[in-house]
């Protein structure tokens, strides 16, 4: 028999309570419950890599002004439904200093977390016109934005980016833009979960062809700053975070406050909208929400009706943590750096026991070491890999459930703490033995 | 020319800047933004009884638990989706301290505000059986619960309770639910606007026929305790909060914190699910939500989807509140009991000086003095009236926005205080003699 760092019977135990028809089809939040439940049973701490969760702690200037606000009474009032105005002053400011683009504060307005801003952006897109009731994944992406359009009834279309580099992009997005269905366009940048980031050749194709098809591209900048290849956070000075925003007026950013600034427990997020289509007009939207303007549809039809506002307090944390980076007095990026640290580190362990990587490159150049990387193992499904790396006390998801059409898992690195090294070491070397290749 | 505390230049340049096409159909939030800006323009502060907001400070012990919370660093790590284990646990508790209810941890989940609790109910109540796609509005009521509706492309059916109130009542839902195509049924008790609470012999039609039909009720909870005639607030002795879960198995209780808690800025609510309908499955919730069970559709499908969780920090701050209540250190409901004799003194000028009652009674009793009432002036509609009052530097909402077959407004009374007594009454009377009855 097969010796593996955790006891079988319990994996399969475990797996069977949590009826869950495919272990690897799961979602991120029902992996993460099975691999606690694991690891209760079983006593044994997982390498946690399933997650996007911040493993760093959060910054003080963050936290003393939400302190702050909250004694002076915040908890009690309704915040406003555009949001603080110095939250939105200062939004339109780091977007400046760190975009180097131009938005008024008026279109930047607070979120529950980036998640309730891509749900207001596909529920306001998707109504803009008739005929264009889809949205377009660049995959492979965060799973629940799929999920998003599905509880709110939006067609999908999607395709993985991996074979559609450089030029081929621009046949490949004009194969679905022609057909005059596709409201509006969602990619992360860098790229969850394979942490490819376009170039700037890319993001003009993208932004030109949203002119030209009239298509809204909602970019998702969770990990804005994160491509540690760049030298990105200092105000005002290149490089600046690369954006579709310079090539379009057809643009919705969502920014997080989750990862780069590791404030993911308050659910706050940005969503800032292009000065154009905040205030263009679409008749097709009064039915839904009371109003033909793109933005009051946003704030006063979508966000509304989601959830009236975001936490008060929380508001004030990011006005400050905005208005210390703008001011140079933090260095946001340099904070998530250990992440590129713990990506180098765990990538070698891998790829010494016979793994190796799944996306690699961005259009020839190697990925950087980030908040994730993508994994396999020879002779394995996505999914088969997923369920097997349990019984080695590893944690992870199916690059499958991502919209990837690439076998492998995605590996988050925020909760892997470098001492944890020899650990991860011995049980891929049993896993490697294990499973000659 | 008729003599008008505000100047009407003003309040006719902002309607008209406002570009509302009628201000008496508005939205509470444009008619708060509207009055705001004749405030800022004309320099005269209104008597502002359009949104309700909480007019009192929120419990230090709320406060004050937020903060040690932050303090220990939650706002770097998501909240888990199910909710903080403590939050549940004092939630069950306090439901069944203050509503005489059992309903398990395991059906009490955050949400982000009481709003997004309703927006959930709703996409998931609505999709339980293909045939039940309609949400009944027992009205008047809260609109934005019907801009959820129109959102999410869910069909409405509404009727005005006055004209059904006691077993009339039976009849008229009777002749909804026998239609068979209604999901589930929304109403706030007591009631916003009208300030009407169901009798038991009300809320026992009401559950016995959600049986019958299998329909799920979605009660909104948003003024728990508030009903001042009864005296709700001793932990586990009667009266209790009343509910219509004493009567059905298929309910939803939505708990808010910002009324009777003060708490509306950090938008934290409870839905507390019965464990019947938490546990059940419904196959046709599968494609929708990934899952057939109602309990893990509502957590995994609709709650992560909307915002992946609430705020961290609050959920200790509700937990706290609960808590203090059920161990009978925190008079929650003492607290509010300020609105009651704000209402009295606001509901004695309207009086005098020729306004009416709209909604008057409960089945016969005169209705409680709460944090709504409503009015009018003869002659006018509703939708006149709230435009009309501007020019006296009194702002409100008309009925009609809130599903009410009748003409009038509501009045907020949380943020009118009672040295403003002297200056509403100099402008009702001033408002009297302008419009002789």
């Amino acid at each position: 028999m097969r010796k593996t760092p955790i006891d079988p019977d319990i994996v399969v135990r475990k797996i069977a309570e949590s009826g869950l028809k495919s272990v690897g089809n799961a979602s991120i939040r029902e992996i993460v419950k099975l691999v606690s439940q694991i690891e209760q049973a079983s006593g044994e701490k997982f390498i946690r890599m399933e997650m996007g969760v911040p493993g760093l702690d959060c910054p003080e200037i963050g936290v003393n002004a939400e302190i702050e606000a909250l004694k002076k009474g915040v908890a009690s009032q309704y915040p406003n439904m555009e949001g603080l105005p110095e939250l939105k002053q200062e939004t339109s400011r780091f977007i400046k200093n760190f975009v180097n683009i131009d938005i008024k504060p008026l279109g930047c307005i607070p979120t529950v977390g980036s998640m309730q801003g891509s749900m207001a952006a596909i529920m306001v897109a998707n109504k803009c016109n008739p005929k264009k009731n889809k949205t377009l994944f660049i995959d492979p992406g965060f799973p629940v934005q799929k999920l998003q359009c599905k509880v709110f009834g939006v067609g999908i279309e999607t395709f993985d980016v991996y074979n559609f580099r450089g030029s081929k992009l621009r046949e490949k997005l004009e194969s679905y833009f022609s057909k005059g269905d596709i409201s509006s366009v969602i990619y992360s940048n860098p790229n969850n979960p394979s942490w490819v980031c376009f170039t700037e050749d890319e993001l003009k194709i993208i932004g030109e062809l949203a002119t030209k098809y009239d298509v809204i591209i909602i970019e998702d900048l969770a990990y804005f700053g994160m491509d540690f290849r760049l030298q990105i956070g200092k105000p005002g000075v290149a490089p600046f975070q690369p954006s579709v925003a310079n090539y379009t007026k057809n643009y919705i950013l969502l920014i997080s406050s989750s990862k780069v600034f590791s404030y993911a427990g308050q659910r706050l997020g940005m969503i800032a909208i292009s000065d154009n289509l905040f205030s263009r007009e679409f008749p097709e939207l009064e039915p839904f929400f009371s109003s033909s303007d793109f933005g009051h549809a946003i704030i006063f039809g979508a966000l509304y009706a989601l959830s009236a506002g975001t936490s008060h307090s929380a508001q004030y944390a990011l006005a400050a943590m905005f208005k210390a980076a703008s001011d140079g007095k933090f260095l946001f990026t340099e904070g998530v750096k250990p992440y590129g640290k713990r990506a180098e580190i765990m990538k070698k362990l891998f790829l010494d026991n016979g793994f190796y990587l799944v996306y690699d490159k961005d259009d020839g150049k190697p990925l950087a070491d980030g908040f994730y990387f993508t994994i396999n193992y020879p002779g394995y499904t996505g999914i088969q890999l997923l369920e097997e790396l349990l019984y080695y006390g590893i944690g992870s998801i199916a690059l499958s459930i991502t919209g990837s059409k690439r076998e492998g898992l995605r590996a988050c690195v925020s909760q892997f703490h470098p001492e944890q090294a020899s650990l991860l070491k011995e049980r891929l070397e049993i896993f490697r033995e294990n499973h000659p290749i």
